[in-house]
């Protein structure tokens, strides 16, 4: 920047300049502390009606935190004393549901007890050991106290210069080593799920696309832009190629063979008939670990595919990702080090409370060639606060945004990465010993291989044993609307289709994703 | 469901499906415990070795929380004696971004020790009384008892039957009823901010408009959809329009008038264009407080233009939506009830911790059109854990998602409505205060009207006063970076088509944003 002056000024706008933070405080003849002196202490606003929002009584107050936090331990601590899962009733739904918006306030202590009565004791339940629904994490003491202190912080890690930023720049790095990205070039962001992560690394994917048609000076306008993914990936690739204004029609479901595991012969064809029909590829998705069958994709072939084919190569890896720990299953990732882009979760298996997912890509310039928007009013500078460029703001969809990084990183710190891979190992050996258990009974079908942490199982007494399928999988529900209600046990349920039993349709099986669980 | 039985099964199958949760319990004869009985209790897995991601020292685990649970109550009961902003130590730094993947754990008290002294004392400092800039919440304690239950509970309110999930459906029915939006019709969802919020809301007008197009028959494929919106609107509409793969092209960007609100003879004028080009007009953006200067649009004017024209009318209040609490201000709001969906925040003047904003709609319905998707491992039960249909997961592009929600409820069952539209009132009282204080000094342009808890300033010394106007923003610049890095206060910049100032090129004044704060 280059300044011209008239005589003096030059010395006292340099004086200005240069000041340091430690100088300018002494300095009589400083430009600003002489006009800060000018101003008036005023002290009064008129007909001003005071209210605060901070504690009126900070005693009691910290009375009450603590009292909180107490109920919160014994709550983690007494896990195994409390059903799985505790139905909400009748008078609490009402209570939780129709009260009138509040015009006045209550005390803390109220509020307090609102939540220990109401709310605690009917919340989720994947606290409990014996929670095996869906695909869930735990949460941790440590994870717990972490974001105590995040939202202590309150810091909007959107923008600026504070420590919230540092700690998810710390957080990604240490992800691009653990899958071996490459180092100089990695980059990503912390996200609240893989469904929004999914969301931006196919934005990602297709603004490369794009740009890569734009540069060979091609018209981009009326391209109709194409995915791949097999039949059984998750669902928020086909909502996020919607989002996209693509279409889910654009996904292109590959079949499976019989691992579950995309069929590359059928994906390569899929491919060479698009080109033909004018259509353009934009992404290969490949999957670290589905969910109802823990399969994954062969990711090295897929790797080669989407090189030789200039094609995105992107991976789901929500849950699966973390077999990257477990020295026995890290061989079912090979080939992930290849990818474009990762999508992941942390509050998954490694716990972390919610919500807290990753964006990691090869190439973290296409995150700001993406995402980044300049506006004036959002305009870094290279001191002070409104510094340390690039923000995460211009790296993602939101701008204002919590620091989900501080609990990631609280957790890697206490436990360790060996520790996490053999608590993600064992869960993996007790669904191996659960399965085993399972297979002693002839009334109980197992549906194998078992892979990762997942078992599906089917009861099929003898005494129903001539009824249809339909019959059977109603009787199954029952049994795990059963359990779910008597306290013993949240299973949840999937469809399979089930070449190794009797009947070659779709059956239903139970769908039992073991968590952090000791079987004893 | 109908089933047909052979002889005794009917009987069996009758007892097992009508038995009560009470009654099962005691019968020999049920079905579930007969076979549970069988089950064998078996207790170890060979070659297990044992870790767990609990504590192993209760005691000590628990005094640590306690201790993190003042260090946090000290840091908000001591923010005045703090500076506004503390750069961070080069050595703090380093530590904070240099650190390889920890393979080994640290035990609980260390990772403690590195937040209290590495994180806390950088972090961004919106909780200080002197936080000025861009639009910030400061968090309250009570928010922060809030996070540390939910995060105890780790609910995933995506899905399933808990406490949580009621939490949420009960704030946004307070919204609704806030807001006036018509009571059985509207609903919605809470969400990480306005920025996802925006992109929910045109993702859904612009499902909706496109299924309007497909009910008349018309061929839906190669339309250009367009939105509208004026000058001075959040970039968050249109990084939506580019999420979407609409194109930031295809928003309109409408001139203002002299107060910053969108011109509504332009507006029309080039809605009548655009129809005449073939294009389809699908949404309307109107601002209830813009980020510059908190301009309001003639959000009625809007709507009925948006009810003529057939337009989807969206209102984007990501911070001015609470002018609704401040009975002297709430007329700008006029005509929002009328809106087809809302997106609003609560992080910002609400204080409620990050993150949580709001989408709002007048049609419930919509969200599950636009985002559900049905997938056999997601499908709902009547009872059992998998019940309370519509799930959060088929509302939004999340699927799991943490219970942002409690918060927000907390917030407002410990204050009340009224309380905080005080605060609200005041926070704009101290802005116009500030500006009467700023106005007293010639060497200081105060930009008015002054709008909210707006201030927009700018310094211009006499020794200065030949300077061209990049040198007075560079020197502008200076004195903000300054006042940061001496930890005064935080302000934040903004530029401003500023008509009263003896240029009418850009300039750049201060930009600030009153929080919580008495200026005692």
């Amino acid at each position: 920047m280059t300044m011209f002056f008239e005589n003096g000024e030059e010395q006292l706008m340099t004086n200005f300049m240069t000041q340091s933070y430690e100088e300018s405080t002494g300095e009589d003849n400083s430009l600003l502390l002489k006009y800060v002196r000018q101003l008036s202490n005023s002290s009064t606003i008129e007909n001003f009606n005071e209210v605060t929002l901070d504690p009126v009584d900070w005693k009691s107050t910290r009375e009450q935190a603590h009292r909180m936090l107490d109920t919160s331990l014994d709550f983690l601590e007494n896990s195994r004393q409390r059903p799985a899962w505790l139905p909400l009733p009748t008078e609490t739904r009402q209570r939780l549901t129709t009260e009138t918006l509040p015009r006045e306030g209550k005390c803390l202590k109220e509020v307090c007890d609102d939540i220990t009565n109401d709310v605690l004791p009917y919340c989720g339940g994947n606290t409990h050991p014996r929670f095996w629904g869906w695909v869930h994490g735990s949460g941790t003491v440590g994870g717990l106290i972490a974001e105590m202190m995040t939202a202590t912080m309150n810091s909007n890690v959107g923008l600026c210069s504070h420590s919230g930023v540092l700690i998810e720049r710390q957080v990604i790095q240490w992800m691009v080593d653990l899958f071996q990205f490459p180092h100089e070039t990695s980059g990503g962001v912390i996200v609240s799920g893989t469904s929004m992560a999914a969301l931006m690394c196919l934005a990602v994917a297709r603004c490369h696309t794009l740009s890569k048609i734009r540069e060979k000076g091609l018209v981009s306008l009326g391209v109709q832009l194409v995915a791949y993914c097999s039949r059984e990936t998750h669902v928020c690739i086909a909502k996020a190629m919607e989002m996209l204004g693509l279409g889910n029609e654009a996904l292109r479901l590959v079949p499976v063979n019989s691992q579950f595991q995309i069929d590359i012969p059928s994906l390569k064809s899929m491919i060479e008939r698009d080109r033909k029909d004018g259509l353009i590829p934009f992404c290969i998705v490949g999957n670290a670990g589905t969910v109802s069958t823990g399969a994954f994709d062969d990711l090295k072939s897929l790797s080669i595919i989407a090189k030789e084919n200039h094609i995105w190569f992107h991976v789901d890896g929500a849950f699966g990702s973390f077999v990257v720990l477990d020295e026995t299953r890290r061989n079912l990732i090979d080939g992930l080090s290849e990818a474009d882009s990762l999508a992941f979760d942390f509050h998954k298996w490694l716990h972390v409370p919610y919500a807290a997912g990753c964006v990691l890509l090869r190439n973290f310039q296409k995150l700001q060639d993406t995402f980044s928007s300049t506006r004036h009013y959002l305009t870094g500078t290279k001191r002070g606060f409104a510094g340390d460029m690039p923000w995460f703001s211009d790296l993602s969809i939101e701008l204002s945004r919590p620091c989900r990084a501080l609990k990631v990183w609280f957790t890697i710190k206490e436990h360790g990465m060996n520790k996490l891979g053999q608590t993600i190992q064992n869960n993996c050996d007790q669904a191996q010993y659960l399965a085993n258990l399972l297979m002693k009974y002839d009334f109980i079908q197992v549906f194998t291989p078992v892979s990762l942490n997942i078992v599906n199982f089917r009861v099929e007494p003898h005494e129903l044993k001539h009824m249809d399928s339909i019959t059977l999988d109603a009787f199954n529900d029952e049994i795990v609307n059963d359990l779910q209600e008597k306290g013993i046990a949240v299973p949840s349920t999937a469809r399979i289709h089930a070449k190794n039993l009797a009947t070659t349709q779709y059956d239903r099986l139970y769908y039992v994703a073991n968590q952090r669980v000791l079987i004893t």
